[in-house]
């Protein structure tokens, strides 16, 4: 019979691939034999982490069709987000820290979601609760995890048990969080050999807000400066999207991770309902939103608030 | 703030209402606030278990509205299994043993749920997550629920899990599980004061299989003859049953507590199909089902098959 897939998203962020990893060793260590998979390119952070610890990238597939009849989701589970062929599947298991919507099964089966910042924060709690030691470079890859879903520990989304998990998991990995957390993020921040396609396609998420449909890139740098001094060929590229998918408004956010704010550039003919969501003024379609720096904890529901209240 | 309710599904089993009540206890002694209610009647199988262990029945609701913001549901998660006004609260944790269908949050949530037999176990290891003692009566409402889930370790859905933690729970609670699991079943199974119409809904659900409509309802007894000797009346209220609510099959299961058998009913036009799906011959409309006692694992399979096979 062919192993269990475990795989997290498509566009696969840190948690997504190190998540994967980490818990098919896990379920291998458990006697149910499983590979880790990946549905997208690895990211340059991504990389820095799995050189670091000495990790293979998992194997790509588009889909799951004729790989294997089980699989197991990680850091997902809408069905818009996952492996082509996922309904021919039997799923599992669902290890996840987002809402639940466009999920369903036939059988019951294993969820285990908690409101965290990370996956690996609960993947920790199931080593310890199925009793199995955590080797250094998987405590290595839980802790880049953490470190990039809550942008080191400064996102709102980052909880207390996060925060304790990543100490945890800093002592077992043998770095230091702050000093390898930096590195980490940087790597994942050079946006210097990035193309403006790459800019606006490596983090970007559609969202239906009220009548309006919108979206939402985001790219993490050292300093925005380095992508907004490409601002003109940023939004004749927008604009193209913008016609393409029809979009009311492309909302595009520069993170700066030394200062933890945002630049943000917004686009469209709902372009200036972003000044209400962040009371504040836009000059040149750019302005700076302080403090701001997760999209599904701030920027969402702001817009989704000034986008819905005209309704 | 008004609590937070914990509720198990509409036409509560004992597992519905212990296991809301058990969750609460553990929430509150972690310091959260919460309640159990209940969405419907107390089965006599439930009182017989409430009263053994001296525990008061929750209070029924019919809405959430105007109740909560927030509910904890346990042992289904189905909307049209839950409480109404379900869409206006936030469902902040679900712990569950079933599929999952129907069921969509705005927000992260906690979702636990386990492929066991009964909702009741998964409880048992949250406690010991939570190092939380439990008390003698609460041990007590899970041994009970996982006694009327398995049929006393009989079904096919009691897996080992579920025999270790009753094992676990016959313990604290101080009673032989045989000897109560039995006197508990018999409480549920006594269908001399029982109307036609009570058995028919006491515990029916409705299936769409391929292109037909489909109720299976069940009833245990600790003899079938103490409910087929109202076959004339049976098939009378389940015919009006067919007619009004169009089904293509109406399966009334009957199922013998001491033996671990059932004997079925089956009536409408796509009654003949229920021979093919147990490879048995009915006899007026009745046959034995050797070993058959679990609707889920064992009749709604055996019948979809059947049903599908044709198209």
């Amino acid at each position: 019979m062919a192993k269990t897939l475990v795989f997290g998203h498509k566009n696969p962020d840190t948690d997504s691939i190190t998540s994967a990893i980490v818990y098919a060793y896990l379920k291998n260590q458990t006697g149910h034999g499983a590979e880790a998979v990946r549905l997208g390119d690895v990211t340059e952070e991504t990389a820095y982490a799995l050189e670091q610890f000495n990790v293979e990238a998992p194997r790509e597939i588009s889909s799951v069709a004729g790989e294997t009849q089980t699989v197991i989701l990680v850091d997902h589970n809408e069905r818009q987000q996952s492996a082509d062929g996922i309904e021919d599947v039997q799923i599992l298991e669902v290890i996840d820290h987002h809402r639940i919507a466009n999920f369903e099964t036939e059988a019951p089966l294993y969820y285990r979601a908690e409101p965290v910042g990370c996956t690996a924060t609960i993947l920790l709690k199931l080593f310890k609760e199925k009793q199995v030691d955590i080797p250094k470079n998987m405590a290595g890859l839980m802790l880049s995890a953490i470190i990039s879903d809550s942008l080191l520990f400064k996102s709102p989304t980052c909880t207390d048990e996060d925060r304790q998990a990543a100490k945890e998991l800093e002592a077992i990995a043998g770095v230091n969080a702050e000093e390898y957390g930096l590195a980490l993020l940087k790597a994942g921040a050079d946006v210097s050999q990035k193309s403006i396609d790459d800019l606006l396609t490596l983090d970007a998420k559609e969202f239906g807000m009220g009548d309006y449909k919108v979206e939402i890139a985001q790219v993490n740098v050292v300093d925005p400066a380095d992508v907004l001094n490409r601002q003109r060929e940023l939004e004749e590229a927008i604009y193209e999207r913008i016609s393409e998918k029809e979009l009311d408004l492309y909302f595009f956010v520069v993170t700066d991770i030394i200062n933890n704010d945002s630049v943000a550039l917004s686009l469209g003919k709902m372009a200036n309902k972003a000044e209400e969501a962040f009371q504040v003024t836009f000059t040149n379609h750019t302005a700076v939103l302080k403090g701001v720096v997760s999209r599904k904890k701030q920027v969402v529901p702001a817009l989704t608030d000034a986008l819905t209240a005209e309704a």
